[in-house]
């Protein structure tokens, strides 16, 4: 019998999506940052669900503000990744029944923090216990909007283009999983002036996103390994294989790259943008491995 | 220190949304069967987040195929309940590792019958692992509509008025939680020719939900314990407090009562409608204790 360790989460994604009515209105759906959906007006409707598990996203002793902040602020970063915001949140908590309010409380403070920065509201949620020594789970789905023009897929990146990165990538453990700021501003200025012809933002670590971002759109990459903007003290392993970095992975017509890199400067002269490598053919590309497996044994 | 125990779900939700940015466009926010927002066109627009935790809402050895009817069947009996019906679903589930790909494959398949039966469709999801030991937590988001002429809350029942309830109630745990129809074309017959002044769908047990629609709406009730119908060989404490019945509570001008009960009998000659009793004023109206409270001791 396989379990689900045996497949794996991406596999485990189209193996579903067979077995259930869809939405013929989808322009991108399961497998993209959002489900994106048509309904014929000037904006796109994107919707979005994710989830943080006690234990394997956050650990119980984390300042449970920072948890809230960062359970909103990982839907921010995955709708500006499709060039879009996110509008209103429902929360899901399945929690255990001797947990204490205050901790709640602060919970509700931190994504009430993320909310407010980003001109996202509540709009409601659900709150059911787990037995005494589950662990709680957190689910948050958005709903929220990308102009038509302004959308950008994981899937339309074509060989020759240059492979970007914002920021540094790794070590995230070391705390700034808890605290980062997802990347709207960059994003909402990408999307205007040097519209990215592939976007998705790294949540499992370049090793295992950038692959996804190369068969999503049917072509293969090459790295230069030395171009890799590293945290920290971080080695070239935990950037490409410690996750959460939420920063913004891109792909753009190489004849950009000039231009992009200087006014890149005078807009965000804080962030470092990176080119790593370039899309190629699907046959002609290197492979990654590593990165976050949702499943794998630990 | 205080746990979620001590002070319980209703509590927490008031407690919590005091703490977020809440949406001015909101009719009914956290605490109705989904939230309400008034975009400005014909349908108001349904957003609604659910969570069933395994072990509580079903166990490890029930078949994966009715535990995946029941995830969307209790969304879809939420937007029933406010006169509107599901369009798009968002799916997260947090999994053990070790779980069989082919009880999730049968899960997804009871969701898709779902789905299929009722006009919706998966739009996005998410799988997460959870520790080995923990709970599976399976969180269900829905977007829907209902026409604005057609909806209905829980906060407007009125003194005088007749409290009816659809079906009979109590024993679900002994197989109907699993596989039970959420009363859509009731509902939707309601709204169009009998329209509710308040409704919600029986989730937690009738001595939990009836009293939620008289505090919502500032009145009291009195119940005829003699009238309320009981499933099977059921008593009128499981009827009160087993839960998970989904069935329909709404409150109607008592002159409407003769033509009501005449015009279902014609409409829906299996499935009984009773009144139950009366909403009166807040100071003059009885109590009820027991139902399904999420963070009881167990």
């Amino acid at each position: 019998m396989k379990t689900l360790g045996d497949i794996g989460e991406d596999g485990l994604i189209s193996r579903w999506v067979a077995l259930v009515p869809l939405d013929s209105a989808v322009v991108a759906g399961p497998g993209d940052d959002c489900a994106v959906i048509d309904e014929g007006g000037d904006s796109l409707l994107l919707l979005k669900t994710d989830a943080m598990v006690e234990g394997v996203h956050y650990l119980p002793e984390a300042d449970p503000r920072k948890v809230g902040w960062k359970a909103i602020a990982r839907v921010v970063s995955d709708f500006a990744a499709m060039g879009g915001r996110p509008e209103r949140f429902l929360v899901t908590l399945a929690m255990p029944p001797g947990l204490e309010v205050a901790w709640v409380d602060d919970f509700y403070r931190g994504m009430g923090d993320c909310m407010g920065r980003f001109g996202s509201v509540l709009a409601g949620g659900e709150t059911s216990a787990v037995p005494i020594g589950s662990a709680a789970v957190i689910s948050i789905a958005a709903t929220g909007s990308v102009l038509r023009e302004h959308l950008v897929l994981r899937s339309t990146a074509r060989p020759g283009e240059s492979l970007w990165v914002t920021g540094r990538l790794g070590g995230s453990l070391a705390g700034r999983h808890l605290d980062f700021m997802p990347r709207v501003a960059e994003a909402a200025w990408l999307v205007r002036h040097f519209k990215p012809t592939a976007m998705m933002d790294l949540s499992d670590g370049l090793a295992k996103d950038l692959p996804r971002l190369a068969r999503a759109s049917g072509c293969g990459f090459t790295m230069d390994r030395g171009s890799v903007p590293l945290s920290g003290n971080c080695t070239i392993t935990q950037a490409l294989r410690d996750g959460e970095d939420f920063e913004l992975l891109f792909t753009l017509p190489a004849d950009q790259a000039a231009a992009l890199q200087r006014e890149w400067s005078g807009s965000f002269p804080h962030l470092p943008l990176s080119v790593i490598g370039r899309m190629v053919g699907s046959d002609h590309g290197e492979s990654l491995e590593g990165g976050w497996e949702h499943f794998a044994d630990r």
